[in-house]
């Protein structure tokens, strides 16, 4: 599957193209791959998890999601351009950008920043599955923090439902 | 069920009087609906989720905790109106009160700081159930997280019971 | 089992000395005890959590990881010492060792930021298995944190792996 027109705000690409796991007979795992363009970009993974909650046929449950790498976080935020500056910022007070990390001294990646904001976060939530549906509330949206300084990565999100 | 006397500190009313939902043989779900009154209030949830594992007859298992809405947040704590009063304090560093969001720019709800402070701890966790009862430490305890800004709310929290 | 050896940096004891357990034919909890010497250590579980998985027999399922106590943390980080020394940093911005806190005035165990820390970066987080693996990147470890002041602590964490 490839999303030309993104979920949410930024140009998405959704590189999977290939369905749900089916792990066990109670639980099934989707990987979405998801192209970021930058340092601060937030993507809104809610449309793609209940996409995969719809294909693992799992009506009550809950799933759980988890990203791939030590510079991205996942939690739930509002998905509304003000809230994720804000949100942002806040990021930069826990670990501001013009401060020496002893991570940059070593290894010259100049992503300490990214390292300590997405430990803080942390890279995984769980949510229940209620008649097909997120139990998120309608301005609560399952996002993905790129926190890294590159120009873009690729993640890999895992979304692992459980009836 | 109705508690007029909380299991913690302030007036905490349980608004849930349906008991738990076998959401599979091995999985079950409680529905909690707690009443908020204001901003900065934390609710100790651990009594009433461990009346959920006991009503779920689980034994051993895993008990996930998840909080709808994008002003509100789930974590663990001593709840002691110290260390609460402290937690404030970090969440206010995080997100002050004092300085302007682009979300209540563009919105004017006035709870840029709510959206923010409740990304950065999160809507959920997961603790072990062994021998009927949450793993958690006697000095920690399950708290909903009131970061709203409106004097009232009423919360809903799933608690998922796996055995 | 006794590692004199131990996976991370400092000296790290294992102290559980049996296997794992089983819950149900789908859940397996292994209980770890970790030796810790003082605020601020930040312990790799990444190996000994894989070892748990392997004893589980579970290929392909979800790892959860939860620490008992309100003044420890579990998160992922890259397991390198400068980026460990960062994120000590911005929990100290978080909450200061040297503002007043309303916990250690009232209990005076000096500890108040000890808990506000764990308390923002939380105690859980679940992971796939993938494989027999955590689905973690290679830069991406589960670490204990401990947060608390006191010289030595013994932390438990429990490791439940589902199918």
């Amino acid at each position: 599957m490839k999303n030309d027109v993104p979920p949410g705000a930024g140009s998405i690409y959704w590189r999977d193209n290939h369905g749900v796991d089916e792990v066990s007979n109670t639980m099934f795992r989707t990987t979405i791959q998801v192209e970021t363009h930058g340092e601060g970009e937030i993507v809104n993974l809610t449309p793609r998890i209940e996409q995969a909650i719809a294909e693992s046929g799992v009506r009550e449950g809950l799933a759980s999601i988890f990203v791939t790498g030590s510079t991205a976080a996942v939690t739930t935020i509002e998905y509304e351009p003000g809230v994720l500056s804000d949100l942002r910022r806040a990021l930069s007070v826990i670990a501001p950008a013009d401060i020496p990390y002893a991570h940059d001294a070593a290894w010259g990646d100049g992503n300490g920043r990214s390292h300590v904001r997405a430990a803080v976060v942390g890279p995984s939530l769980s949510a229940p599955v209620i008649e097909g549906r997120l139990a998120c509330g309608t301005w609560q949206q399952i996002v993905l923090l790129e926190l890294d300084v590159r120009s873009s990565r690729q993640r890999t999100v895992y979304v692992t439902v459980q009836s």
